[in-house]
């Protein structure tokens, strides 16, 4: 019998504390069969085991003694605190003590810990940080987010590659469509970069490149994946949670302005909170860090319990596909691009 | 008794013809008691307004033959169809027939006619399309939103000028707030471009700077204006509608799901339309151009009556307030730092 893979936790992440996710990585152990590696505060994760029932949870605890807080700076919170729980993580990873990393911790802190202990994928130049937001139909895969705010064209190439191999497998979606976020979709339309990108993703051989999309093309689920510089698509992720929170304002305050719609809201209540859950943009996933030699998976900092766990079980699933290995590989063909003439059609050349 | 202003509008422009256009057209005029001009196809415009009570309302038409249509070339198109709608509106501002123009068309049109009709305002570089967003309290002034995708960083600073005479005098905000869409609140974060407008903003005497806002300070409303390139402002206000469309399509799936649901959420009809108007982003008002030497207001392509009587509304107030001079000699008192040296506060350099 082989023993169940390992996911290490950053225990200490996120905005609601260690007990939240502890909650969620106990779900996820027991929901995945899994062993999990807390890391972070020894008594206060003891503290939040206690309350739960662990019976038969394959889980562990990692005391660490510095702290890693949102508002540090992220790359010289990884140098100087090598024993916070963010860090521990990421280097179990490493050293093979765990097969993958959550934290819903500092962002550029677990970007910039798994550059400097994992290192680049060959023939990545920048990683990109990868997050669903909701559609209509179900969810679109975006990236960059937030970690390449000036990319060369070449560079959305590459996310698009990334991404295609994360959606073929982890998102169980084949032969992604890939759409370029621009101001308009006429070809002609965009800036510096994405005029050029587009040029580059038209002569990509082995992708479903859609050409431009706008911004409404996001919610309206038009693509699989959206690429974009990391500047551009933090503005639109943050844009659109911005925008469901001012609906769910205006929703309440339309809904609480006589009795008679108080009544009538009251009823729609398990309306209501269908509708929240589908368009909560910390719990529809973590998003991956593509690019890296390793396997770390950002949560959301607002993630719930069901965030954590969901953010578990992509980081599981993308150790299991050994995404790592696939991206270097996809690279590798992309990038030699006389196998292509060899007589081998493109469409043959998808790994 | 001096004669009411005159404003051409192009009755041709947007996504429902002529009628929803002349219909908004003969509202505004009896609401501002002002005088409108009619461009376009005489006998449709003629038969829209055959079909409405235009009792003691100043209306004029003239016939246009030519058709500048939403997917042409906007240079190509105004240099070509002289005789369009479009065109001719804009004309009649530059020979002084009309005090200022509105379109709910080709918006790409709008502004090659009015840059190559009226030209620049000295000091403007680049013109800028501006626009309301919902908030959560009210509405926040975007600019640039697609005129100029590669901006340099003292064109954002012209851009946070205009923005403050805009809200200055058509919006009634004495001192507005401009914060600077970035990927992060702080200063350190952001791309090359809003890196060096960031520290630019801040040098600008008789502003009151905000410093850097996220994307969901826009729905937020965080700050009075927000000032970014025209590409990410593009993919802001679209994925902003898109989001929105994507919670009301949410919401009709989860409000008919049953019965029950569904009569409940029939005494909720009219909260739901009154949500659905403060979300409206066709409603929120018309857009200028803003750094011509004249007065264009782009109406959105979806606008209904309603939309189209405010952009004229907009239009109106545009060129009361005289804003092409009073943006020329906010230009010129803010890059003449000179005067600031010498002995005069900054609060004391607004216009």
């Amino acid at each position: 019998m082989t023993s169940p893979p390992t996911i290490a936790v950053d225990a200490m992440g996120g905005d609601h504390g260690p007990n939240v996710v502890v909650t969620g990585a106990l779900s996820a152990a027991r929901r995945f069969g899994i062993h999990v590696l807390l890391f972070g505060n020894e008594p206060a994760i003891q503290a939040a085991l206690g309350q739960r029932d662990t019976e038969g949870v394959l889980v562990d605890v990692v005391g660490t003694t510095d702290d890693i807080r949102m508002d540090d700076h992220p790359a010289q919170a990884v140098r100087r605190k090598r024993d916070s729980s963010l860090v521990r993580a990421i280097q179990a990873v490493k050293d093979g003590d765990a097969a993958a990393m959550v934290s819903a911790g500092n962002s550029g802190a677990v970007m910039a810990g798994s550059l400097m202990t994992f290192g680049r994928i060959e023939g990545i130049d920048r990683p990109a940080i990868a997050s669903y937001m909701p559609t209509v139909s179900g969810r679109v895969l975006v990236l960059d987010l937030g970690a390449v705010t000036d990319p060369k064209p070449a560079i959305l190439v590459q996310f698009a590659l990334m991404g295609q191999i994360y959606s073929r497998y982890v998102l169980d979606v084949a032969n992604p469509s890939i759409g370029l976020l621009s101001n308009g979709e006429e070809p002609g339309k965009g800036n510096q970069l994405t005029l050029a990108a587009h040029q580059l993703l038209k002569e990509t051989p082995g992708i479903r490149f859609h050409g431009n999309v706008e911004g409404k093309d996001i919610p309206l689920g038009t693509v699989d994946i959206v690429v974009t510089d990391g500047f551009t698509g933090n503005v639109a992720l943050k844009t659109a949670e911005g925008t469901a929170t001012l609906l769910f304002e205006i929703l309440r305050a339309e809904l609480s302005s006589s009795v008679l719609r108080k009544l009538a809201s009251l009823l729609l209540r398990p309306a209501f909170r269908s509708m929240r859950s589908r368009l909560d943009y910390a719990e529809v996933g973590g998003a991956p860090l593509l690019g890296v030699a390793g396997t770390a998976i950002i949560a959301h900092g607002r993630s719930n319990e069901r965030a954590i766990e969901n953010a578990i079980g992509v980081a599981l699933r993308s150790s299991e596909q050994h995404l790592p290995a696939r991206i270097a590989e996809r690279i590798g063909t992309a990038t030699h691009p006389a196998a292509v003439i060899n007589g081998v059609p493109t469409n043959r050349l998808s790994i």
